[in-house]
């Protein structure tokens, strides 16, 4: 019988019935517990926000298996010796491509202006087409690439940009470079890295065409705020709409909660779905059980 | 020599290269002209907001060409007893299937309490996935076919209703009870003939599901408005984004305005694009003249 340990209490009710559900259907024979000697426990589910930090009881651990996708918090952790897999939930994606796909739309149609219109204007100025509406996203893993092919679909020219070279994307600096001087909408995807924090600063706002939108469904960290804010008070960057801030939730007096060219949305894009997270963990379970490798693992030299 | 009346003289100047130009590309040898003895023209381009109302001294046009998608205030004109071809324009029909798209999102992502967030208020509830959101498309033409599509593709289950039996959409006035109590979100997207006005009744509002939100692109006569206007008010259709009006621009003291639940959008969902649109009406030409049949001709007794 394997041991799993449930170490994320605050969603204990989202998965009690889930994961064990899971595994059943995935044919592990596994226990799912809150609480376990630390010698006992085969695998850790596991959020970077939870209480258990030191990992080095886990002497039989076979892998620790994230819940967010995300794992710069944890990552670092010098107790973290067993392979580290993260959060690739479909239903995260899903959630990602609507936000962004959403977000894209409202901007490409300008649609703030009609839902809220004290004037009631009537003004039947047609948007361009979405072929005329250059969409770059940086970023090309998971999320990115499958909100590229959204955007596709709907006719947006997508420029792909990734830190690593990839087939049908631009990458290295000079690829940023001409990703955002091409760009009416960026979309930034890209892990929390050293590399990426601030990738957003006031030089490379200054690429981007005048009016440019900003979308940041990824990490508040790749933004330089204060150079963000600078750009939109100039009215270069036309609008930013935010949904992940380097402190959450956003502090009360931050000055993107006034700002009129700032819409905030609060960490919903991507929301880690229980049933079928449930699934890709208890997928992972079975994998290390039956000897085969882990999906999602962590590559610690690069960070995620 | 092909003679090509362009009777609508407010559309000339979009018109006046985009024409001529799409002509050549087709191989067909023609002149285009704003104004001609009636009998010497051929085909006459049209729009049902144009001067030209009597068409019995064009004795010798082969076909009208529409430039608008709607044609039924020209459809009953006696006078016109020659074929009669309404504009199925891909450029209208990607604008559409953006306006759909877009507006659909944001009811299913609950944007608008994102865009307009006076208190500030930090809430991180998800909205539902797509997957988990229908949307039912009355009207299955060419135009809520691609909708429908668009909206499968990003995971919708959606319902098409059609007046006629189609293959995978229900139809008939069980079919439209059934689509209409499914549906969390509606789209209307039928032309306007005698059986369709008022499609959207007190009666049909109420068989909608509380909450439910109405996106109508399609025409303004569809709905009964103090109908929708009653269901609003007593909270049971959450939502109305309304691109098309009986009396356009929507008067000033139209309660739509100012209603809390209601979204204005000034009748930009479909707009034809003169560089598309010519060459519709240009193809339509080179068969008139090679005697093929014509494209979208309009079926005088269905009315569209």
């Amino acid at each position: 019988m394997t041991t799993v340990l449930f170490a994320v209490p605050g969603l204990w009710a989202d998965y009690q019935a889930e994961l064990p559900k899971a595994l059943a259907e995935a044919g592990v024979a596994a226990e799912v517990v809150t609480e376990a000697a630390p010698e006992t426990v085969d695998y850790i589910v596991y959020a970077p926000s939870s209480p258990l930090q030191d990992f080095s009881p886990y002497t039989r651990a076979k892998a620790v298996l994230s819940l967010w996708a995300g794992v710069e918090r944890i990552v670092g952790n010098a107790s973290l010796t067993r392979p580290l897999c993260r959060m690739v939930d479909p239903g995260l994606t899903e959630g990602m491509v609507e936000w962004v796909v959403g977000h894209t739309l409202r901007h490409h149609l300008g649609m703030d202006r009609h839902t809220v219109n004290p004037g009631h204007a009537w003004d039947p100025t047609c948007p361009p087409l979405a072929r005329e509406r250059p969409v770059t996203v940086l970023g090309m893993g998971a999320l990115g690439s499958a909100c590229a092919e959204a955007l596709r679909a709907l006719n947006f020219p997508v420029t792909g940009w990734s830190r690593t070279a990839k087939p049908g994307c631009l990458h290295g600096e000079d690829g940023l470079r001409k990703a955002l001087a091409g760009a009416e909408i960026v979309v930034t995807l890209l892990p929390k890295t050293p590399e990426t924090e601030n990738l957003l600063n006031a030089e490379r706002l200054a690429l981007m065409p005048k009016g440019a939108v900003i979308l940041n469904p990824g990490r508040g960290a790749l933004i330089d705020d204060d150079a963000l804010l600078a750009a939109l008070d100039a009215g270069h960057i036309g609008h930013a709409t935010l949904d992940v801030f380097r402190v959450e939730p956003l502090p009360p007096d931050h000055p993107y909660w006034t700002h009129p060219r700032v819409t905030v949305t609060p960490h919903i894009a991507a929301d880690t779905r229980a049933s079928s997270a449930a699934r890709v963990i208890a997928e992972n379970i079975r994998r290390g059980e039956a000897g085969e490798p882990f999906l999602h693992l962590v590559d610690r030299a690069r960070g995620y």
